[in-house]
């Protein structure tokens, strides 16, 4: 029986990546190994279930990884949000910033309906960032961010202080 | 009941993305629609679950979104092939021909052990040259590409015959 304490061994530091001075947690071993795995998707599917949730949205690329199966085993649909200029359709856009400048998310303008109870899902909640600006396009469709879920938290840069008002739930805590 | 033939009803038609002339296959219907995404995910699974595959790996990024829910139908590990750069740990790399200039893919060197069953998936089979890639990286690391699973073919393109000598299986053709 995994327990999240196992996941931590399991992933695996990279120092200096993607650059000096930075300790990378890589979490490519949990998707690797079908335990682990299934333990992640088990253990949030069971934490909200019960929570009334109608979509899944996950932010591009990891956030990929783990949304969609969410979405599979809670029976709901999936939507992605994604870097400016990959979705085809009409679009919400919302940028955030980063270490130097400025990002752009997207959303498709007919992806929610208004109303909508979401749960955006991502590997990582770092800086929270990309999450707020995710968040902020769930509601420019007037849909409402139910629950966010991550993997991993790194709890020194205070991501979710800057989620505050929101439900945050990480896995793993760093 | 769903059927391939429904999913052709769902998938939307964008003229001139992304660019002039091309009508782009969005698949973000289907994804939304837990019927569709459901469908898809376990009908894929029925075909190979007697298959003997022992890996799934996904491309980057719309391949991450049906890949890590077959992963975890099929209950088996999950291993991600990326875009130059994204991959923290030690890499293989192949290169291949985009239509200006070339582009690099990336597998983690100790992604697969040697002898692993593979099946690659990814959304759409188009000219082939993503998917043949990431096959090469698959035998780099001495594993053997059992099956290649997509969601649309599109067989004007001739990506089956970039594929000759693996098993190609699409859920739609166009």
């Amino acid at each position: 029986m995994m327990t999240a304490q196992d996941l931590k061994t399991i992933i695996r530091d990279i120092p200096d990546f993607p650059k000096k001075g930075i300790i990378f947690k890589d979490i490519t071993p949990v998707l690797k190994h079908p335990d682990a795995f299934r333990y992640v998707v088990d253990r949030i599917t069971e934490e909200f279930k019960h929570k009334n949730i109608d979509k899944i949205v996950g932010i591009e690329s990891r956030g990929f990884i783990f949304s969609p199966v969410l979405a599979y085993k809670m029976g709901l649909g999936f939507v992605p949000v994604r870097k400016k200029g990959k979705l085809p359709y009409k679009t919400h856009q919302e940028s955030y910033e980063l270490e130097y400048g400025q990002a752009v998310l997207e959303i498709h303008s007919d992806a929610l309906e208004p109303g909508s109870r979401v749960m955006i899902v991502d590997d990582l909640l770092a800086t929270g960032g990309t999450a707020l600006a995710a968040a902020r396009l769930v509601e420019k469709l007037g849909a409402k961010v139910e629950q966010f879920a991550f993997l991993v938290e790194l709890d020194f840069l205070n991501g979710r202080k800057k989620l505050s008002g929101y439900d945050v739930f990480s896995l793993i805590h760093y």
